[in-house]
């Protein structure tokens, strides 16, 4: 078998981001003339097909499924994976796990891999740098031919496919309405800007129990990371500047890392300061104190996501209906909080 | 293509461990005349070929790299994938990984899936069933048909490959005679039986300190827990059943388990009781307080584990010869001992 050009191939040989190759092979309005006829040129002068034995999918199963992550460092994600695991070995499937390290290059070379000819679908959370860039083109890519697709947790509504969410917006907004009733003034949120679409439904949620008290929202409160990485100088600096009695953690690695600073401060949890961070992991579990999370039930998240795409994959209805589904979280009380 | 039968479907329909169908079609001494003639009769019947897409392997290159590790639970096996992720994509390479999750089988059927033409060779850590069992027939398979393994951390004599490890008799020794130099006295290590190879090297290097000093072995005071798995119910029971002064853990989440265990029966860290565990992972970082560890430079194995296998894969050479390197851990000293 001769070798297959991919996206990056033709990106690296015209000098050119693998999006925009994504984009003129679709046409897009976004891109020049110019380049567009290049890339087209190109493609055609080296057969490139998109994943084009994944066309023949349907009639050859692989019993593989491939999950396209952003990381593994968040425990969230493990959790995830050890739900898709075990739901999918039940039904005799086997799970390839590829991470995009947060880059949109990586998600998009990953799935092209894995959509020629290795897996049966994708159960995927998108990159941040996806979400930033808001380029989708290549999910379309793999739905329209008829890959099934799951995302989870970081979704888009530009895609028709399966998702599954839990309402960050009701955690967050659950959490934060707990340190309102326990008396709690100066109520901060650690967040990553907007874009990342399950940071800006906590900070929806966050924002509506603060306006339903009589406490609002101040703005000088709210701090906006740009990434879900750890960044401990813009923590420290954040918490050093303002008397706070209570902070919202988008994660339990920022979450922990306040509780320390505050400890080195001489404050006292949770009766000075009180904390709740998302997602329910072992960090979390054995936090000194331990910490109030929101679980996101990943493991959940994963069975339900492994079961509708297996479903779809198995199903013989040729009309295609899509569904989203939305867990609930649950506050998981610790010692971060008073209880 | 008419879809491959693999040793899981044989296993399935005779009715017998994928470990024997295995060692029947290697023609194994341990199996039954009866039940290797079955075994074979069946291969053959369906035309069972052992990973037949990979012999051409060769001469077709994926510039995929196959990752197959027990868990993703413990920090250092995702940091291990940082580091091959890293080296890997500066050369061009993808990386898949898949899970064993410490199971034989699983790990079997991984191999079998990602032998199959899907990548050009494989970073693997043996799962703890694996070195229980004994049985690296599965990695025999692979390595014979040329197709380049490296192993990583929990490795095998049994398989003629490239090997990277780090020296963990002499990470454990260190951390015991650091323990024994800041006098302490009733050192205890927590552990998991031998099977597993970087157990085994821990507790000989917790033992050569000890021996070496005038402190001697205490048999009542090393705990051999069945697997890396937490098992709170067992370190509580020993924890409580007697006075220790120091504790090395073979895991942070043991070791910030059992800090948590003395901090609440009211004992002071460093000054009552120390701790030290394996792995430098958020665990560790953000514990509190934070806990001193021996770094078995997760990335660094990780990048020097990419760097032997693309090495391999590239090369041209008939001629096959294979090297252990064996990093040096290091002691990182935080808050749980004194310094």
């Amino acid at each position: 078998m001769k070798a297959k050009i991919t996206l990056k191939d033709i990106a690296r040989e015209l000098e050119v981001s693998i999006s925009t190759v994504s984009k003129a092979l679709k046409n897009s309005e976004e891109i020049s003339r110019d380049t567009k006829e290049k890339v087209q040129a190109f493609a055609k002068l080296y057969n490139y097909k998109p994943n084009n034995i994944a066309i023949s999918l349907k009639n050859k199963r692989t019993k593989n499924i491939g999950v396209v992550i952003p990381d593994i460092v968040h425990h969230f994600f493990t959790t995830v994976i050890r739900g898709i695991e075990k739901y999918a070995n039940a039904r005799g499937y086997n799970v390839i796990v590829c991470l995009s390290e947060e880059s949109f290059d990586k998600e998009v070379i990953n799935m092209e891999m894995l959509a020629n000819g290795s897996i049966d679908g994708f159960i995927m959370s998108l990159s941040s740098e996806t979400q930033e860039k808001g380029d989708y083109n290549h999910l379309k890519e793999v739905t329209e031919q008829g890959i099934p697709v799951v995302l989870f947790d970081r979704i888009t509504n530009e895609i028709d496919c399966d998702k599954v969410i839990i309402d960050d917006e009701l955690g967050a907004y659950m959490a934060t309405k707990k340190f309102i009733e326990q008396g709690k003034k100066n109520i901060a949120l650690i967040t990553t800007d907007d874009y990342l679409s399950v940071s800006k439904a906590r900070t929806m949620g966050y924002i509506r129990a603060l306006e339903e008290s009589d406490l609002g929202v101040d703005e000088r409160k709210v701090l906006k990371l740009p990434s879900m990485e750890m960044d401990e100088k813009s923590i420290k600096k954040f918490m050093d500047s303002q008397e706070l009695d209570a902070v919202l953690c988008v994660n339990e690695i920022f979450a922990v890392y306040s509780m320390r600073l505050a400890q080195q401060k001489g404050l006292k949890i949770p009766e000075d300061i009180s904390f709740i961070g998302f997602t329910d992991g072992l960090l979390s579990k054995y936090a000194n104190p331990s910490l109030t999370v929101v679980s996101q039930h990943g493991e959940k998240m994963g069975e339900v996501s492994a079961k509708m795409l297996i479903d779809k994959v198995e199903s013989e209805e040729e009309e295609e209906t899509y569904q989203t589904k939305i867990l609930e979280p649950t506050l998981v009380i610790r010692d971060s909080i008073f209880h």
